[in-house]
């Protein structure tokens, strides 16, 4: 171990930061450092309904100091600024999770939803009070009977000529909307979404500004009264973020005015025609939906701030806690020299920067989308087909990083004052929430189906990745022409004939690819021929297939995250930081490609010989790493102050410092007792006693 | 899909039942009904301190009316019955994990140090308070700065033959006490571990029983005032577990009788001359820690409980819970036929049934040593062994399906009022206390190691299975000889000719055992030459096989786990329950061997033909378990009153049909408005305009 772990090269960690923080960098670091303020940070215990109100306090303070207005048009005080705006409020995950996620139903959903949605009557009308928080508002789409199949709410708007308003009405107790934020409490106004009715025909879900609670009059229990036909029911404690005030709502025939219909893409006349720009319903109905994928755009890049959160707090940890002697009988060895200890761990991380390099052009693409930059119709199913990969994945990674970051710092992991256990309770429904991740990767799923059978000539269901690899341009490994399964087959017996050769970029693009493009392809020969069956049988044959497709859409993620960590790698141009971060991307393709490894051997891909150099050039990769890994973790950005954990201040080395010097001075005074251990090899004529060796 | 799912076959369920709860059943229900109690239950987001004094009470309670004292002697009002005592204790997780760790820490920690490291002056002075929770107590072994490495403690106790006292000393920061139950508020006394120096001599780790606070003086917030020299310090709010009070102590020069040194394995007499039963430090170290072994057995069984519960909560709601049209257009379908719904929730059922039959024979061990009946030191060291590998596999099955179930509700499992989050949280913990689950793993392996090391002609490893397997006795299986690896490889090609042998108990068991026989051969192997090297060259040879090392001992659990499964299943008689538990078994042994597959490819043992047959008879298997997975989880024996979840109450099957009913009408009254779509059908004369369908 010693001839492999050498001392540390000093890293380029100005440049990496830049690399990880992005386009958006200055306004990323400045909501970081907002989130150490006393006011934004949370209080682990604090009741829940101190917690909503100090919430609630913090969003004030984010609104006043116009932190959280940047995607709202600059006529209003905004800056247009969708990607920057998402930058930072991203990092106000910082603070306190059901912070972030409070001003994200704030601006984010409810706000959004007037800005995409409405028309001018209504940013004018509806905006300035949203961007202020003087309206906090709720986002009404979830209902408790149906949560991803929002196509299906049941809630109705129906027009009534006669008094030129629409009547909001539930009709029965599974059409209450659910886990709505700001409902419970401070909501004074929502966004609902209801199936619109007018002249007796159903148009679809769309949205309607409707107000929930009299302003006019004082709060009871921190909230206003409800307006008349209008009912909040409290969801209560959650598994976390109980910063926010999720609850139900249900609407008796409440009346709103036609104008509060967001009327963007679909609008009723005075004599309640309905017209709308998009002639299908449900395509209508998809490119509404489309307006709101930031919500999981920043889900994911909030994922990806609080991994490196975790890893920074446990692996500092690492580097500090000694437990048991190993090597050196003089001195325990430090977590981070343990074998389980960097497998648990440096993984994670690697997978960590692939996930904020996704993101960081996931969020460039978000940026081209909104701000009318590139925004056809095709970039944005590109977007949100993006967007549908990358949440699942991240959030999914968040949780495993924060549980294995928990475990690895034992009991201190567990204490709330190290906050691993609060962010992870905070981010677990992450995982359903903004789209299941689940249902998110059966969309990926069929869209790649999709893409297939488009593409007779060739396979092309790397499409996505192409995308973020065309950016890099120039970079020869792409200029690989795609090759079908079966050449691939014949290929790899020769190209794989060392474990070298699985350092090759060529090579690691070729396995993670072609794993995708050969499940899609065996899933649609296998659901061809029940494609002109019955719905049942149709039914039957998606179903059994449903679990690959699922697997086959997490392997596209995967492809993504390693498509945007090499075209990254450009930009590394300090020699030694970039032969660590190849070795970091290695470990990232290797430790995804060992995942998988039956995948590969199975379909021939790799043979056994080959397989078994996987894991041992990982392991050369772990040893390799383990000396860069605090400073590939400094690149984060994320110091004492934001990270408000205990373990991670150098407690863990102070009280180490002093269990030495009192085994220095008891060694001094001659005061140590004598082991008894020692005592029985003196008698057996082994070397003579020694002192205890308490640390 | 409908051929493979014919109408339920009506299993024995009362059989099944009886199964799992095992040998002590009738204490496991009693346990189980009493902690529906209302003063027993967790109530979701109860304040700290709250939570605290309503859990102490709860444990009155079960003191009151002799509950939890079955394992102390008949003599002070006992039972002398170890294992039965545990069977109830692990229902306590029922009601509050919070109160069954109290209870752990008080009678199975507290406790049970007195009865088992004391002798009859400590049994008759303090045993009596300690079982009425008179004196509520702490188990004071782990420190800030040893966890794992309880060798290592630096707490001294030293005696002085002058008073004849002890002296407990805390002599630096990182040798305070930590993590302990009762020790921030409500512990009087504790039994604290420190080095025992006498005559100038360390005779290793013992255990104390030292007063810590003063009852004749009243409580300020909830606590008696410290006794002098004794600090004590809050841990605060944790992950989970906040109905205890765990916190930290320190003893500055505290003076304790001489008799208080709990002496059944060291004593010290009146001159300060030290004499022990047991001559070699560290055999009689490692036999004091082997009488706390029930903190593992326990923990392993409430592991199994909460499994139960999760599934038995998730299950009902995925067979009521409908989401999206499929192969009906007029009903959406329920969860529990979607692919992904099944491949992530019916394997954990099968693995909670081989959890649940391990533990039930890894307690029946546990009460064959400490009632007394087999309890050579060989038979302890096995029940050591077998509890480090149940304990870990066991405490992370428990985190899988808590969150499986918990995405798999969605919005509602995240839901306090659905418990999976709070329980999630409670059980955290269980992963890292107690012997944390990776280093056990590697106490197991070690164990693997030795054995393997000391049976030359014969590959012996897996011995403890074969412990359990000698139990079935007349299994024909077992009759099996084992095989060399070498022998194996060339087996393999023969016998796994179709996937109907993967159906083959025989041949499940071989490629379970064989993997872990051949893991550890390699990793002697390896280790072989580095035997003689330096200190550091062994250190870092093990530290390079160390993270396989613990792979190995996993499978040896998993081994365990089948085994026991195995033999179960000669107890279940009527032919339709017995062929779907084979079924069960079956799906467990396959999802097994499918997680490891790359490793039986690597190592020749299945051919990638056969590789493939492992996933597809999986996929076969969940379809024809899924009808019987309602009976399968009724079995559990939790009903609404213990798993005290909204979602599990038949609320959300009540609410659809509430929505059926409101359709019903609409289409009676004819008004329903007619969906966009349509009219665009009829307009292109497609068939006439339809209803809509909200559900």
């Amino acid at each position: 171990m010693a001839a492999e772990n050498p001392a540390p090269t000093t890293l380029d960690v100005g440049a990496l930061a830049d690399l990880l923080d992005g386009r958006w960098a200055e306004l990323r670091r400045h909501a970081r450092d907002i989130s150490t303020e006393p006011e934004m940070v949370s209080i682990p215990g604090q009741p829940m309904a101190e917690h909503r109100e100090r919430v609630l306090a913090s969003l004030q303070r984010l609104a006043d100091a116009g932190e959280v207005q940047r995607a709202f048009p600059t006529a209003l005080g905004g800056e247009d600024n969708p990607g920057g705006n998402i930058a930072g409020f991203e990092e106000l995950i910082v603070a306190d999770p059901s912070v972030q996620i409070k001003a994200g139903v704030q601006w984010g959903l409810f706000g959004s939803a007037v800005l995409h949605l409405g028309t001018e009557h209504h940013h004018t009308t509806f905006l300035p009070g949203i961007m202020s928080l003087a309206v906090p508002g709720a986002f009404a789409m979830t209902e408790t009977g149906h949560g991803s199949d929002v196509a299906s709410i049941a809630t109705t708007a129906t027009f009534d000529p006669e008094t030129q308003e629409f009547e909001i009405h539930t009709p029965y107790r599974a059409a209450w909307k659910d886990y709505i934020g700001n409902a419970a409490v401070h909501g004074t106004a929502a966004v609902v979404f209801a199936q619109l009715v007018t002249n007796g025909v159903n148009h679809g879900v769309h949205a309607f500004y409707v107000p929930l609670r009299d302003t006019s009059q004082d709060k009871v229990d921190g909230a206003h009264p409800m307006l008349p036909g209008v009912t909040s029911e409290d969801d209560g404690h959650k598994g976390g973020l109980n910063g926010i005030d999720n609850g139900r709502l249900a609407f008796d025939h409440v009346r709103i005015p036609r104008t509060n219909l967001l009327d963007r893409y679909g609008s009723v006349a005075e004599d309640g025609s309905y017209t709308s720009p998009i002639a299908s319903p449900g395509r209508r109905f998809f490119t509404m939906l489309s307006t709101l994928v930031q919500g999981r755009v920043s889900l994911d890049g909030a994922s990806a701030v609080v991994s490196k959160m975790a890893l920074a707090i446990a692996w500092r940890y690492a580097e500090e806690r000694r437990q048991f002697t190993g090597a050196d009988p003089e001195a325990e060895t430090v977590l981070a020299d343990y074998g389980t200890h960097r497998r648990r761990l440096l993984p994670l991380l690697a997978r960590t920067y692939a996930v904020q390099l996704l993101h960081n052009d996931l969020l460039e693409r978000f940026h081209g989308v909104f701000a009318g930059e590139h925004d056809s119709d095709e970039d944005r199913q590109d977007l949100e087909t993006l967007a549908a990969a990358a949440k699942p994945l991240s959030t999914w990674h968040a949780l495993e990083t924060l549980q294995t970051a928990r475990e690895a710092c034992g009991g201190q992991g567990f204490l709330a004052e190290n906050r691993l256990v609060g962010l992870r309770a905070d981010m677990d429904v992450y995982a359903t929430f903004e789209g299941d991740n689940t249902v998110l990767l059966q969309l990926v799923g069929k869209r790649l189906l999709t893409d297939y059978g488009r593409s007779t000539a060739k396979m092309d269901v790397a499409g996505q990745a192409r995308w973020v690899a065309e950016r890099a341009g120039d970079m020869a490994l792409h200029r690989t022409p795609l090759r079908r399964a079966s050449q691939s087959i014949r290929d790899w017996g020769s190209r794989a004939r060392s474990a070298e050769e699985l350092r090759d970029p060529a090579m690691q693009r070729e396995l993670l690819e072609d794993r995708v493009e050969t499940m899609i392809e065996e899933i649609a020969l296998r659901l061809r021929p029940t494609l002109k069956g019955t719905p049942a049988e149709r039914a039957a044959a998606f179903d059994a297939n449903q679990a690959e497709l699922v697997e086959a859409a997490r392997a596209h993620g995967e492809l993504l995250q390693w498509e945007s960590f090499t075209a990254a790698l450009e930009a590394v141009t300090e020699p030694a930081t970039r032969r660590v971060m190849v070795w970091l991307r290695d470990l990232f393709a290797l430790t995804t490609i060992e995942k998988n490894l039956a995948w590969y051997l199975v379909n021939g891909r790799l043979s056994a010989q080959r397989a078994r150099t996987v894991t041992s050039y990982v392991e050369r990769l772990l040893l390799r790493l383990r000396p860069h890994a605090l400073e590939l973790i400094e690149a984060f950005g994320y110091g004492p102050e934001h990270l408000r954990a205990a373990i991670a201040t150098g407690a863990e080395a102070q009280r180490q410092e002093d269990a030495r010097a009192h085994v220095r001075r008891e060694r001094a005074t001659g005061t140590a007792p004598v082991l008894e251990k020692h005592l029985a090899d003196t008698r057996d004529g082994a070397s003579g006693p020694k002192v205890a060796q308490p640390v």
